[in-house]
């Protein structure tokens, strides 16, 4: 499969992931404890890749599988990131409003490269650098808060400590990605091998929560198990099986393509869900965010297009097409 | 002399002719004719180029002038752009408010590469027409209403030949730049010559101007030359010679560099005044100003940066620098 059919798959399924959680809600609020969906999108995506695996296993010859400890110890290390990384969001969340948050969210486009570049070793180009800069530039222009909205002024008067756990958490956030990205990688092990071990550590982790949760609430609505499915519709089950989905296509996407090919794909889901929500939700269009979503989509055809389509270069000579000089002599004969 | 000192000049005297404009005002209003300034621009720039031919002409061999009546008649043709322009621009006021014309002003970038194509068959890469409209978008979203501003939601709203009127103003604005630079290049005449000739024109037609203004104004204060410097003070004289020293910079650029230049020039002296506006009159700054700020420096390095420096090329094999092999040996023989 080519990459960018993945791609594409993954930015409208990302963006329908807002707008299904969006439509989830029952008068305004959420009837479900949202802690439980990552958990259970944690479960089917083990469940899809074990059932995969299996299916591989069975064939001939069977596929490359590193079973040793010194290799499967690597897999919690994206879920401990993310672990860290949901906490500084918290603690960000208490010095910045959340508009500012989603504004400051956009580093992690730059921050992403720049591990790319730093952890991987991956070379870009001086375009593609201004590219990745662009998308940034692009998302953050179609977040700007249109003239006559309420709660402004908020976005530059927050205290230092707010901005540098911002940027702290564009770090982690990138770094998980980068971290797997390696871990995909780094031997040709099956890539549904590396996944059933990624999920495994993931639905752990997941599950750690829903028990601190319960325990920081003191076990007011009982324990997690017997309140999994509460308050559970069917859009809430589209939520789980899409975010399940879209995980599954990052790690597709990790393995064959990179983490700048993921950014693009969920900045550009960004932009789709925005204008979905003015189609669905009929939310006013802003011209900040037609002219972001210009931005982003040059900065797309800059990072991907190859060279000889943006600058003139010398072409080489080509050598005479000799076929297509025969097939028209022989066509003449013929009439 | 470099283009790029003249043009960063014309940044520098553009971008401090707004704000010497503010700063003429008195009591928050002009106490001035604001139709005269131009017209004594043009007697300014008329001065200064006739000066210049005459210095040229007493110099062996005498500099190239076509005077011909076939050559001297094309040289009113901007002006009368012009006028057009200036009408149609005061019937699309009629349509649309101040920051809706001023947003649709950033057209004029656009158009003006259109016309340098089509009409002065000048190739552009992909990535420089990329440029130009990251140029267009960067200078709109500088100019995006912040949050909390008055006047709001009339962005969209205007009537459609508003907007048509905008589109027809930008297209005159960028043709009468355009053909001046078509005029100026058409031949090896000095430019002091072609620059006599555009502001006799510009001078009688801005002349033309203040007449009609005082048969229009029924000759309530006088005709325009008793008027014409009342209520003047300093900083209105500078303002006058302000805009003839950018008109002559222009106009050098036109002959020896082009309209895009030009553009690029004018676009961030746009950007410089409200970077000046800030310190000098407290204006607030906006994220949006930021990101266009930022947008707009990748564009002049997209647009004018040379290949190589934006995308990974195969170096051509340099030849051994032998010169600097031999001056190495001679001093080591030296010492």
């Amino acid at each position: 499969m080519q990459w960018y059919v993945v791609a594409s798959l993954l930015t409208v399924l990302t963006s329908s992931q807002g707008i299904l959680t969006t439509l989830s809600q029952s008068d305004g609020s959420y009837k479900y404890d949202y802690a439980t969906v990552p958990f259970l999108a944690e479960i089917f995506k083990l469940l899809v890749s074990s059932i995969l695996l299996r299916r591989e296993c069975l064939r001939s010859p069977p596929p490359l599988m590193t079973t040793d400890w010194k290799s499967i110890r690597l897999y919690p290390i994206p879920s401990i990131i993310y672990l860290i990384h949901n906490n500084v969001q918290f603690a960000t969340l208490t010095y910045v409003d959340t508009s500012t948050y989603q504004i400051m969210g956009n580093l992690k486009i730059v921050t992403t490269a720049v591990l790319f570049r730093l952890f991987l070793r991956r070379k870009l180009s001086n375009l593609q650098w201004m590219a990745i800069f662009l998308l940034a530039i692009g998302t953050t222009t179609s977040q700007v808060k249109g003239c006559g909205e309420t709660s402004c002024d908020s976005l530059f008067s927050s205290p230092i400590p707010g901005y540098m756990l911002g940027v702290l958490s564009a770090c982690l956030s990138a770094l998980a990605g980068i971290y797997t990205e390696f871990l995909l990688k780094k031997n040709n092990d099956t890539l549904y091998w590396q996944n059933v071990q990624l999920y495994t550590f993931g639905a752990i982790f997941n599950m750690a929560r829903l028990i601190l949760d319960d325990f920081r609430g003191g076990f007011e609505e009982g324990p997690w198990w017997q309140r999994l499915f509460n308050g559970y519709n069917v859009i809430t089950w589209m939520v789980v099986l899409n975010l399940g989905s879209t995980g599954l296509l990052v790690s597709w996407l990790m393995k064959y393509a990179d983490n700048i090919v993921k950014v693009y794909s969920t900045s550009m889901a960004m932009l789709l869900t925005m204008i979905l929500s003015i189609i669905l939700f009929s939310f006013k269009p802003t011209l900040q965010l037609f002219l972001g979503i210009i931005v982003c989509i040059m900065s797309l055809h800059m990072y991907f297009a190859p060279a000889h389509m943006l600058v003139d270069l010398p072409v080489p000579a080509k050598t005479a097409p000799e076929t297509l000089v025969e097939v028209s002599v022989d066509r003449k004969t013929d009439s």
